[in-house]
């Protein structure tokens, strides 16, 4: 279990390390490194993403879930890129912070035109510890829903 | 009246603070929170938009209209974002500041796929006061046009 | 040839400094100021562009690079915004920098819808000099290749 940091950082502060940090993790989901990707959500993590009535719980599970993705994604030629923009960061009274982005998803098919597959809207509590930033919960919702 | 701050603040925290105001400037409008967002602008704010040859002057105004768009919206079941990227900030000898930006607006039908609406250039004059950062005034062209 | 400043600063303020590096260099880059654009490239900065097997190099042939496709572009109605998001950087051994980031391209012709013309990521090597950043070498690699 890793140890929450005292935010006695200013806002603008953890503006500025909550956009580095997405930078990192949204790379790494694109890329793959879904271990290393793994390590940037909590042990205990749960993602309630569209389409789910029942979130997905612990690191490993999200893992799975990940690697499935991506080989439907290899399978069909077919790559993504997500994109967290225009995010507020608001401290909560337990020490975590809610994380608000507006969530794009970009696919592009092997031989193809790019496209915007996704507008989301993307609700994560992020934990602050020793070991960098970590998303404790994620709840993603379509605007197309 | 809003009181203006000294800018003894590095062009890096200007950068900073400008982003962190534009994602609670555009979430808050798109989320239809039009009373929060009209305090986001000054109260003798400008924006003159595409289509315009005069601009709608005043935050009582600029509410108005945001109402009437996101009615319009509504009936036709129809979520915009407003995404500002790539922003520089220039000082200006006022005291007040040049905020340059990409400003894409990204449209989503219910049951249908997100597309990019509008790619434009927004234009701001901004001000940053004692309450925080204000648009006093906007020029948004739009890259079709 | 520029001074390399010592990189004494922290992450976050890399993050931050490159951030606004790319905000200014790509609306360069967009409002055809080739000649400012190629001021934040190094002298002999190499490019390696998708399509190519062997890279551009020096600011000239960038600059000329730049000056044809514009005129490309002018020909055609076409506009271009570049856009770099979700930007990591790493600090390199040599006291340089490696910047990855997602490079949309964004494309508008006159009277048409805006639409996402290429997904790509770019990968730069960036310096940091008492005259400001540059690029000292960029490879861009499209997702459709």
């Amino acid at each position: 279990m890793s140890i929450t940091l005292p935010s006695t950082v200013s806002e603008d502060q953890l503006h500025l390390e909550v956009a580095r940090f997405y930078a990192r993790h949204l790379q790494l989901l694109d890329d793959g490194d879904v271990d290393e990707w793994a390590a940037t959500c909590t042990d205990d993590c749960a993602f309630l993403l569209p389409g789910m009535t029942e979130p997905v719980r612990g690191r490993q599970a999200l893992a799975a879930a990940v690697r499935k993705v991506r080989e439907e994604l290899a399978a069909k030629g077919e790559r993504q890129r997500h994109l967290h923009v225009m995010t507020t960061v608001t401290p909560r009274e337990d020490g975590t912070f809610r994380a608000r982005s507006y969530g794009l998803v970009i696919s592009t098919q092997r031989g193809g035109d790019p496209r915007l597959h996704r507008m989301c809207v993307c609700e994560d509590v992020l934990v602050r510890t020793a070991d960098g930033w970590q998303v404790q919960s994620r709840r993603v919702t379509r605007d197309d829903q």
